[in-house]
């Protein structure tokens, strides 16, 4: 139901999804009457009479909605009815609703977003947290690189996945005081054969493809993922404006045209769409909220591909595995965990 | 003497400003043989022994080298013989080196590295902090944003621009727990005139052009900054790449020259050098140590630019006025203060 096109968009990608998967099925949930023009052998209506709005705060969309799509279909996964569910629903909401059915795994104090972006070696990085958690502990880092190894390995099919911790500089003297002891937990962690950790890393290590996975807070993850966003947008404006200036580069963008398809089809956002909530007692996956056909079908595949290579058991073991570096990270309430983080 | 390319790109650019600002005068600080080539009726050597590398310890720079050329610059600063001093060397020596000579303006706890990034309305958005500042607090983020209105009121004699605080949604509720304190702080100063709050920006805002001045702690911009330049590099590699993929989009490519020098000059972070270093008691720039030609003139024109519009005086007198809101922030010392913030 959510997202900024809702059935329109889902619907179809459900559709193309189903063809290229013979062994899937899916349970659309939501209202009946917009899921009821869509027949498939292997999909199923889960009826749900209410729809989390895109600005709905997390408080109504978990304490009002207690019959909404989103909750309904997390509930399918609590009750082993879906493998993993997906939405291109409001984040926070959905964030904080996975948390109240499912809870966090032993040893995760607070999940995690975490998304993937193109880098220029052709592949893609692994960043979290992308702004489900604001305030990080040194802790809660190390549970994500955790996460995040165990999600690569599992989307994959890749067993040592590297690890870079986001910082202002590669050498291990630099950052604030929770990058510092961040860097001596994943450390011991890599020496303990818990993670392959590569060291510090840098904004522009992101896109360079340095690293499999980059781990930092949910702040820095959502500014950095944003501001990237913001350069790529300015950068793709700036060309269309040069192109249509003139006659003669009219004629240019006809004949550059292949090679800017090109170009945009490498970058092109849509084929890493698909966020994962990592550290759940089940699997949740987020589509950007304005997701076309091709974008949500890729969330679909990510989801499926995580189910199929038992991710929620590659994440327990590796975290049960490290549980010793693991202690608790904190008792208190997350401020702001709530934020929602790609929309 | 510093940056990567020394003498060989600072002298030229030296000549060429000199060339286009008539009543400007130069003190060449540093090796007097690496600058005795160097003959102009504006400018004057002023010898110093030492030279400071870019990979020197902050430490080494400020005490084992107390003849270096970047000391001997800042203390032409600090005895009136300079209205500025420019360096493309190391950045955390010369902010350490500058702080130690010239100390802060009262009001100020922590200087700022403010510098400009190109945004889609055409103009620049001045990004501070870059670095300097890991750790900040909410009283240091509101000291940002009044130094940060000073340098664009200075550099482009604009009378009130606009302050955005970076945040992770516009929402006055997100963020951590620094930033809602920081963002009541903004609007307290608003309220009393001392700025032209927005309101919280995102990441990508920086790129829109939302506000003139985006404010946030130095740990994030730098990691914002780092990794804008990641996706700029990944693009620009891309579209070389494509278009030399083949005969056809080869001849593509040159017909497109022209249009991607046109889009490459709008982007060129070169016209964006010149990193001010703000809430000292002396103007000091600092430009990217791979700066060329033009680039390294660039800096020089903005401190021309800060010291003949007074920026010193405006930075001090919007501070006092702000001084009420400014209570101390801290008296510790800064962790990772030196850390070096663009190289």
């Amino acid at each position: 139901m959510g997202g900024d096109h809702g059935p329109r968009v889902t619907l179809p990608a459900c559709r193309q999804f189903l063809d290229n998967h013979p062994d899937a099925r899916i349970l659309l949930v939501g209202l009946p009457q917009a899921l009821e023009g869509f027949t498939h052998e292997r999909a199923t209506v889960v009826a749900a009479s209410e729809v989390v709005a895109m600005d709905d705060p997390v408080e109504v969309a978990l304490r009002k909605k207690k019959d909404s799509s989103m909750r309904v279909a997390i509930q399918q996964v609590k009750d082993g009815q879906a493998a993993a569910a997906v939405s291109a629903g409001n984040t926070g909401a959905l964030m904080a609703i996975a948390r109240y059915l499912l809870k966090t795994l032993d040893g995760i104090d607070r999940p995690a977003i975490a998304t993937q972006m193109p880098n220029a070696a052709g592949g893609a990085t692994t960043v979290l947290d992308l702004g489900a958690n604001v305030d990080c502990s040194a802790e809660h880092l190390l549970q994500f690189a955790v996460m995040g190894s165990a999600l690569v390995s599992a989307l994959r099919e890749q067993g040592d996945p590297t690890v870079g911790l986001l910082n202002i500089g590669e050498e291990v003297i630099k950052g604030n005081e929770v990058i510092k002891k961040a860097g001596e937990l994943l450390r011991s962690a890599a020496n303990s054969g818990d993670l392959n950790f590569y060291g510090n890393v840098e904004g522009n290590d992101i896109f360079k493809g340095t690293v499999d996975i980059v781990v930092c807070d949910g702040f820095v993850g959502n500014v950095a993922l944003k501001a990237s966003e913001g350069v790529a947008s300015m950068i793709v404006g700036a060309l269309k404006q040069e192109f249509g200036r003139g006659i003669f580069t009219k004629m240019a963008a006809i004949v550059a045209y292949p090679v800017l398809k090109a170009l945009m089809k490498k970058m092109d956002y849509r084929r890493y769409n698909g966020a994962a909530l990592l550290g759940l007692r089940g699997l949740v996956f987020k589509s950007h909220g304005s997701a076309d056909v091709l974008a949500f079908e890729q969330a679909l595949n990510r989801a499926y591909d995580a189910a199929r290579n038992n991710l929620l058991d590659r994440v327990r073991t590796r975290i049960a595995h490290a549980a010793p570096l693991l202690a608790p990270a904190d008792a208190q309430p997350t401020p702001g965990a709530a934020a929602p983080a790609i929309e």
